[in-house]
């Protein structure tokens, strides 16, 4: 794994900011010893394989330019791992020029494409979903059908370790299918995909990330671990699938089909990406919770910068052009999650500081089991990061999972009555009398989605509080173990399943000792509660999770409890440690830029956080300086400033534009030189087109050939450099150029001197550095190995 | 009047550009002549007096210099008229010595205060909803109580003509109280104030829209037409209260009141205010619709710029600190206005075609009625501007309503027999056999909401087809004749209540013509759909109506449908004609920025669209040469590009930063010279207090008495001008130019050269001139009289 050391030193150095060398680091260099030691190990990449796969490719493809973060034991060390992806649109002459060319009629015809577009995903979405949906369903009822055979086989002759084993081999082996897939085909499939598509909106460019490998890969991975029997959900990779179908459907192509559909190429460029990525991760969530308005809130704050596009998606009142996506998905999804049946049951107005007690025991508890699955994830990083061990670990998981919820239902004694209306799906009689069900199995043995129903349905007395608190007890560990497991699975459920069950519990204990409390503090109502304080303590969604729940559960009279509950959960929980999303995007190096600029931070200046000094060009430029600089894998640059000489001083010129690398890089491939000898002969005429077709994998500078004499050939940039990129003069505040960056969504912002000389180049990490510790404002290094 | 068009000349010239000079107009002259004839009748002024009253404040203070459009009769002229609101902070030296000073836990206890005033807002919100409530449900009982006795003593001896005569004379006296406040205390209460609200938060300082006073007679105004039996609704106001509120509490001091509380002063600030704006509107929401998360969904998109603050308020997912507000106001309002019992009543899939119908014919009815209005208003502005006049019409609307409400109960024969539940609050009896009342009554008799209420609620067979036709016709005039008036009144109610009465006769109709209709066509469903068709078809929101309207009757089952048929109204409506805010935000002449620059712009540069020459001031300055920048009323900019003196060149320098007029008006009154004769003696030290002092209401320059001495001092703008404004180049295309001003809040934008020399200055009206009409870009016209 040395050279995995060495291209994170190279790499590291190679920054967007065309800034070769750093400002001097406020640390010493321990943390640099340390660095190379921890990618030594491999150790830095934590959705393992995700990240050193990607540096593998680095010689062959553009995809190995990152900038990372990790803090990991404390030590903050900043790596360049991750690209950016730019939201500004380079309005360059061809762009000019396709805009003056296209009539009225053709941008009514781009609108309506969009709607198409926003149409098509969201029946996609819906269809995997519903896909999904089935699969689990049917798997999980074949496997608990051979299961429940097999223990009543077993109940009265003994032997029922053999069910055991049966249980255990069965999960193992749907987990193992789930985990290969991930773990050996696409590592980018792990986890529940939240993250990744935040940090995708955020800006960053996750490779991967919205493949269609990726896609099938995660399909198939969370119908493996939900029939498993693992403690996750399904509705994170769904939102993650909504998000690829957007990404593969706006593009009218797929790279991993090799299939070009020649539609829809307008839309080929990173601002217009985005957007429907924003959608289709909204499509995601109305298909999984089946709340289309919930959807709308959950992209609406996740899109970066002034999200107009987003805006409009997610909005509303003022907003002139929304566009509605995924309607038609909620009809698709067969088995709404919840659906709740509290519609009679109104809560009081003095229960509501209950609530709020309750959302602050969510938020203690969903801290616990971030920082429990922080130092787990840590480990990892650290010692499971080969496929091999990782696959083994999620079967142990999946098999212990079976085990610790066998022994629950073995040793339990707490018996129902079988209802007439037969509400169990799979009543597991065990050692009760006839007639009777095992209470404990109901919340074990069963689909996690299904025991948070019985939870919230269930009439009082279903369960006894022993069988609540260990099951609490018992899958609050399972489900933090298993988040982070290198198959495809979402949260979200089980920390519902969680917090419904010591709800409930919350409820009838509250019930039994206050007096006549059994008919106010119906357990469901308090399981709904937990459930939200469990998922608010974890996640800290707020607007979003309250818009879901109430959605989710057919229920608006609880609207306005949930909403404390959530919001107390996110307090208490904000208090010890970030949300577990936000965790797992820094334990992944993202330099993800949060809404504003740490506070007390104007007194650093655009001077002492940008890069410098910088690579540019001139505007007509020799081939040959062009090609040695996009090779020189030393000063991996993406972003050139394009200058003008000045007559009076040497090195400094005037910016007179910006040109990315794969604009050069098209530009080289195409050959738009202008030969000397024959005195500006014919340029090849370009169109955006060009550009569009080689979007967004453009080809590594080592597979273009340039002879000798094209070296010598001059290149003029002038048309397809952006002639007005956003500048600041040196004196900016940190505030000001995060505003700035951030509401525009920039990719490179050139720092000028008084005399609009191209003194400095600000990128995403440069301000990704900087993060408010206890003790102030704390600078992460940047690896210098 | 003749003095307002020789006003309304210089504030023209004068603009926030500090630009004098307009590049050249597309259009010809004539408009120039028309608009000086218009404004000679003092026609310009929609809010008639608002306008009026301001300009003639100009004088003593700072109010008067605005930009307005207006498209009258199609003619596009630009008059300025409104001033904007600066949402980019001024970072000079003192602000930052300030940060530097401020502790950590200064920063937290500034978090701790958000919360503490967040809180304020929402519980005072409710509080002033909840007075509404009272006021309204009260004076309105005691009106129908004496109506109702008299039409039944009048019944049988013949003579009704003395209860209509009452009805009339009791409506007229209500509404006459309600409009006399507003047209001649304070006209800005007049409406509904969402368009200025709207307005205010997109950047536009809409004149004394946040004032205590203003609050005062909305309140009692909005009181007082509902009680008045006007077809109107107390939405709308309830939501600029909240909006008041949240004004006078951040800033911790009431003008009005004379009274400084000396808390808060941190919040003092265009940016700070505005984030307490949009929470106090999104308390009004919740206060008026008891739906808190719809609240958050309705402000987000109405507040310009990354609405960082904002974003995080209506947000959610991946939002770090959301601030929610106005919990507490749900529980105080009384009545929740509609709760739908439609629980058990579960839509068909088949139904949704249907739905998608009224969605269309929602949109036609909803464009008829704004083109009406439209026509209305323009009638108004030219005719019925004077204050006696606007209470005439008024009274006159009042004494129709109620003629024809009568007249429509008396020739109706709808009778229906009484429930045992008495779900009638006002049954009237009239001609119907005993035990029986006349339906018509219950929808003509009754405060709007309860109308609505009634037509969601009362079961199949209450209201006879007939009877719902000429009910909707009548209201649907009545409606539009009341939006306008110079009353303070909402029209949420009132197109509610029009979209439910044909919806409910739809839904009749339906259950007539189709075999088993009764079975599914339930006319409560209908009536639902068609209050929301109508409702997407005036104000043309689709998003956070979805939510307030599932908030609103408890009932999320029709989430999908009404979003479809909410979208299908926008799409219809706008095919015809803009929303009825936007129409009336165009009347009222606000230079509105909407999302994005108008399409096919690119073509456009700053170099076209700026202001240019600028007035700028050098960095050490001649009071005089301030001072008489200042009075100038010819050129009352609002902001100064600072320079420093280029050697090479005359007249242009370099950019080093940016004052604003304000900021001058506080250093010449607290005399911040340096006498030149004492070479720099200790020039006063100013702290960023005084500024505040001074916030919002900065005194005008004539007040400021500078001695012929003072003069011939100096003045060192250095630590107090902004040391970085943001800045283009020549060559910026418009929507680059929109992006930024949009997206940073930005009220002034300068414009450089290649050597950073000022060369334009662009602001708000600048950007807003242009936008999209049938035939590509529309530039409106600058009236230069």
């Amino acid at each position: 794994m040395a050279n995995i050391t060495k291209k994170v030193s190279w790499s590291s150095r190679g920054d967007e900011s065309g800034g070769g060398e750093r400002t001097p680091l406020l640390n010493g260099s321990e943390e640099v010893r340390y660095t190379r030691q921890l990618s030594g190990e491999g150790g830095m990449f934590h959705i393992g394989r995700l990240s050193t796969v990607d540096l593998e490719e680095d010689m062959t493809s553009d995809e190995g330019h990152h900038v990372s973060m990790s803090s990991i034991d404390g030590v903050k060390v900043c790596v360049c791992v991750f690209q950016s992806l730019d939201y500004d649109n380079s309005e360059n002459q061809l762009f000019l020029e396709e805009e003056r060319r296209m009539s009225f009629l053709g941008f009514k015809c781009l609108e309506i494409s969009r709607w198409v577009i926003c149409g098509l995903i969201g029946f996609l979405t819906g269809l995997i979903a519903c896909c999904i949906d089935i699969a689990v369903e049917n798997l999980a009822g074949v496997k608990y059908y051979v299961v429940k055979q097999n223990i009543e086989k077993f109940t009265e002759v003994g032997g029922l370790s053999i069910s055991l084993i049966l249980w255990a081999v069965l999960n193992s082996a749907f987990v193992m299918v789930g985990a290969v897939i991930v773990a050996f085909f696409e590592p980018g499939a792990a986890g529940s995909g939240i993250p990744q598509i935040k940090c995708y909106l955020n800006g960053v460019k996750i490779p991967r990330v919205v493949r269609l490998k990726t896609l099938v890969v995660k399909v198939c991975g969370v119908i493996c671990s939900v029939a498993g029997g693992l403690a996750v959900g399904k509705e994170g990779p769904m939102i993650h699938s909504g998000a690829v179908v957007a990404a593969g459907v706006s593009q009218g192509r797929s790279t991993s089909l090799k299939k070009d559909f020649k539609i829809f190429e307008y839309f080929r460029r990173d601002t217009e990406k985005r957007d429907f990525v924003s959608a289709g991760a909204a499509a995601g969530v109305s298909a999984a919770f089946g709340a289309p308005v919930g959807t709308h809130c959950t992209t609406c704050p996740s899109a970066q910068h002034v999200p107009q596009h987003n805006m409009s998606l997610s909005t509303t009142l003022f907003s002139p052009k929304p566009r509605v996506i995924s309607l038609s998905t909620e009809c698709l999804v067969l088995n709404p999650v919840l659906s709740l049946c509290l519609q009679s049951v109104a809560y009081n107005l003095y229960e509501i500081p209950l609530f709020i007690v309750m959302g602050a025991a969510g938020g203690l508890l969903g801290a616990l089991f971030n920082i429990l699955n922080y130092w787990l994830t840590i480990f990892r990083i650290r010692y499971v990061h080969r496929p091999c061990l990782q696959v083994m670990e999620a079967m142990l998981v999946a098999a212990v999972t079976a085990t610790v919820s066998f022994a629950m239902i073995y040793f339990s004694n707490d018996c129902q009555p079988l209802g007439p209306d037969q509400s169990e799906d799979y009543p597991l009689q065990l050692f009760c009398a006839d007639g009777e069900y095992n209470s404990m199995a109901t919340a074990f043995f069963n689909t996690p989605e299904r025991s948070v129903r019985s939870l919230f349905h269930n009439p009082p007395g279903s369960y006894n509080p022993l069988t609540l608190s260990l099951f609490t007890l018992t899958y609050f560990f399972l489900a933090c173990w298993t988040y982070g497991l290198t198959v495809s699975a979402g949260v979200f459920i089980p920390s519902l399943l969680i917090g419904a069950a010591w709800g409930r519990l919350f409820g009838i204990l509250l019930a039994a000792i206050t007096p006549n409390g059994s008919v106010w503090a119906v357990p469901g109502k308090y399981a709904l509660m937990g459930a939200a304080a469990q998922l608010g303590g974890i996640v800290r969604m707020t607007l979003s999770l309250t818009v879901i729940m109430v959605e989710a559960t057919g229920n608006v009279t609880y609207g306005l409890p949930i909403m404390l509950v959530l919001l107390t959960a996110k307090i208490v929980g904000d208090y010890f440690v970030e949300g577990l999303y936000d965790i797992h995007i820094k334990l992944q190096s993202v330099p993800f830029l949060h809404l504003e600029a740490p506070a007390t931070s104007h007194w650093l200046t655009a001077r002492e956080v940008m890069g410098a000094p910088v690579t540019c060009f001139n505007r007509i430029e020799k081939v040959g300086t062009i090609v040695d600089v996009l090779s020189n894998t030393s000063t991996n640059h993406n972003g050139f400033p394009v200058i003008v000489p000045v007559a009076a001083s040497d090195d400094l010129g005037k910016i007179c534009g910006l040109i990315l690398r794969s604009q050069l890089i098209v530009l080289l491939k195409h050959k738009v030189f202008v030969e000397l000898a024959r005195s500006r002969l014919t340029q090849r005429k370009l169109q955006l087109k060009d550009f569009r077709d080689a979007y967004p994998r453009f080809p590594p500078i080592q597979s273009i050939h340039v002879s000798q004499d094209e070296r010598e050939c001059m290149m003029d940039l002038t048309e397809f450099m952006n002639p007005t990129p956003y500048t600041v003069p040196q004196e900016t505040s940190l505030p000001r150029v995060f505003k700035l960056f951030r509401a525009l969504g920039l990719r490179h912002l050139v720092v000028v001197d008084s005399e609009n000389r191209v003194v400095g180049l600000v990128t995403r990490k440069d301000l990704a550095r900087y993060h408010l510790g206890k003790h102030g404002l704390e600078e992460m290094q940047l690896a210098q190995t």
